[in-house]
């Protein structure tokens, strides 16, 4: 793997711009390795993720911001540059379901997930076995329907302690209060058994059996305070037939969510995914 | 093209059904071509189609209701019977777009779609050059906005003078009355340019476009008096990227809409299609 | 899960087929649960499968044969029948790559594989851990070069001790001998990373790139002493861009390989493929 | 539709080519719409499409070349800038089948492709009525199998006089000749009726049908010397199951054989198909 540095950048689309950032990376030397941009004709929105080598490159990260800050300053930017070396460090919550999990296990130990992986938090114990095959810490929290902010206020610990940087819901069945998101905003990635904005809620292969459509879908997102109405980062669908029972959309649909969630978790690692207008640009 | 019959039955589920209609259809020398049945396990339905070659068989279709009625009868079917070379009588309803017009008269006269086009009503005027290119009958009727139901008793008439059989809602912008819809029960299909139930009514393109999906759709369904709430026929879905504005949605969405409307009416016309429940069995 | 049987059928497509199975079938009090055929036109060939609950059947399979017998001999039929509660016998044969293994065992775990699954064969040790994780045993066999003969000699024991009834090449990275492969005709299914009959042999995904494709395939099949070349079992591809390298090629194969392949076990479990003249029915 | 210029640009990879580019587009007052840039790692190559508005832009681009040039030759660029305004001239071969022609007329008049249609050009006289009902002048010439050049000279003649820059091939059965193809280098689009590199050559329906593929494919390449051996521009495919005999396949290639052409003839004409390694990269 090369040592890389990704910079996200978004700001009022004006003239200049790339010249600008093209120039201050060559002046520091950089060997650009990808640069992928993007203009929102609508919102008059300039969007661009760089990414170069970092060994030839003169300026050491710390001393980016100091270095950037005028440019940025210039033209309004909205910005963040990551070293693709460091590892983010992933929290996984998790009930029941485990297809989700043991999917994210097996990526995250065959270095496809490229992160840490310090905790999995369940409100059952269910899936510790699976956590343990894998060597993965686990910790098995109760929810108590009159308790959840006593549990979310635990939950926050924990992670605080394990230095939590974004967190996958792998079919986490408890919705996450406004105070608990707002730790971390466009960091908790959550995979919704439906094709979104279609059957968002409770129990969504049930209402795509009795609507009889015939495809059935999943979509990752990003949690925000509205349930289900976050930026939506990937989205698939896999055709079904009258032959299947609600059964066989369960199992079709478990099939779906796995590549679904994983390929947004892989996206948000590699730095590709902005937001914007409640919508994310995926870099590609 | 081979000189069949099809039938399609649909009853309560009961031991000796299949070998009832076998039976029968050996006693007539059928020589059966396709066979396909459905159980819908919860609702304890069995639902079938039969194909065979008419070559052989010795019972005049004429006098198969009288023939076949004691069985109908002791399983409580509903049934009907279909002569494949007797072509079904096509109306299209169009307004001003007309990738789906353009479509199906291309279709039509390379005989993919199998059936007659006696007539194409219109709105507007606006395709009517696509009409007399493929030398179908074309009326212009206008639909005033408090003359809805007026314009529609002339439809209607102009439908039974045609002998219609089924319409074609080929991104019709009207809404059909219950009381017209009712003319033609399962026999009105409409396109929606939506993944539905996503972006039922109006602008789905547009709240597609706003939502950030990663994939757009299309849903051919039979008409009922909830608007995009029929039996759904078919489906299907094409990706789309942050680089998509708002009119890449409608060319890429046009494309779709065609293939999913055509599946739809070929099945139609090949009597494949069940309707019970709020779903159809499209028997492949 | 019911507890059923299933009858696989195929014959000379003739008159009174379906009739006198479905009439068998009734006089012994079988409750049809699905019933699928289908007719090969050019090689008039008549293909069924017959599934029906147990619970009110009036005959013990293990007389089945003796009953069905005159009737499969009138007809000429080739035919099987399984009971549905027995679980089939499975070995699966590995090398290093791990992703389908890890994907079978879930699935075994999960109790979506219907099936037991006695023993992996490896000739590395790479994958030890993972069966063990999942509790399924585990045998290294070092397959020589100029002793595989002998090689598998020692897996067709171990096979015939574990009383196996198919095979899985989970990218096992041996070819095997048709004398091996006699062994188990229509009972071993290999998954081949490319669209086939496109990149036959080696290193499809380096082909693949070089050749510049837009979509990469994977292809599950019961293994021939072609190599490649048998029955086509499931395919199913993935859309690439010149922005993938070989790696991303790679990655991006592994998921496809992995669904490819559970649906081809899952339809041979379910006793839904039947081979005729080199291609499959897959009755769904 | 804006008024843009497109410049598309291939070289060895190297520091400072995006800064070089950017700052001459700014010195020029370029508002740039998109820019998008491939490096391809293995070959060390950099691909890069600008497209920016012409409005505000200093220079003619008349007088592109001669500022541009110093530039191109520093960093040793294949270049070329295109005025979107000005519409390409396409002529369309075409022999018997009429699907793709259909289609192409149609996307044409609606103004989907951006193109002037100066010229059909078929061995046949059966599609000649497609081309007069959407007013497309239409010219048939015999191609006699031992007087392939003297057709081949009399086709050149006509794509001269009619100002041709660009042909499609759409379902056109003859082979052209490696001196007729020297003309028009990486400018003649064919589509063929298979997923390449499965089944080039001849009657690719036929052999996927007796291969027993799940999937069928099409796929849209620029033409070489060498048969259905050209970068590939698009490909897509079908899913299909034992019920369908060849002459579905044959339909429901059709279907797709239309968009994956059309995709591929839309993406030309928006000068985002770059060609290098006998590969394409599409911009997006």
């Amino acid at each position: 793997m090369r040592h890389t540095a990704v910079l996200l950048i978004s700001c009022p689309d004006q003239k200049g711009l790339v010249a600008a950032i093209a120039d201050f990376l060559l002046r520091h030397n950089a060997n650009i390795l990808h640069a992928d941009q993007h203009q929102d004709a609508e919102l008059k929105l300039f969007l661009m993720r760089v990414e170069w080598e970092l060994a030839d490159f003169s300026l050491d990260l710390a001393e980016f911001a100091a270095a950037f800050g005028p440019i940025a300053a210039r033209f309004g930017m909205t910005w963040r540059v990551a070293e693709s070396s460091r590892k983010q460090r992933l929290a996984v919550f998790v009930s029941k379901f485990d297809h989700c999990l043991a999917d994210l296990l097996y990526r995250y130990q065959s270095g496809e997930l490229h992160c840490e992986l310090p905790i999995i938090l369940s409100n059952h114990e269910d899936t510790r076995w699976l956590a343990e095959a894998y060597r993965v810490p686990y910790q098995h929290l109760t929810v108590h329907k009159d308790a959840k902010h006593e549990a979310e206020l635990t939950q926050l610990g924990i992670l605080r302690d394990r230095k939590i940087d974004f967190i996958v819901l792998a079919r986490y069945m408890q919705v996450l209060s406004p105070d608990f998101i707002r730790h971390f905003p466009s960091r908790i990635i959550n995979i919704h058994h439906s094709f979104l904005p279609a059957f968002h809620g409770a129990k969504p292969y049930h209402r795509a059996f009795e609507r009889g459509v015939k495809l059935i879908g999943a979509t990752a997102h990003y949690v925000t305070e509205t349930l289900d109405d976050g930026p939506i980062i990937e989205q698939d669908v896999a055709r079904i037939s009258h032959r299947d029972a609600l059964d066989d959309l369960v199992k079709k649909g478990a099939d779906l969510e796995k590549v679904v969630l994983s390929r947004a978790v892989k996206w948000h690692l590699d730095n590709r995914v902005l937001v914007y207008a409640n919508k994310t640009v995926v870099f590609d």
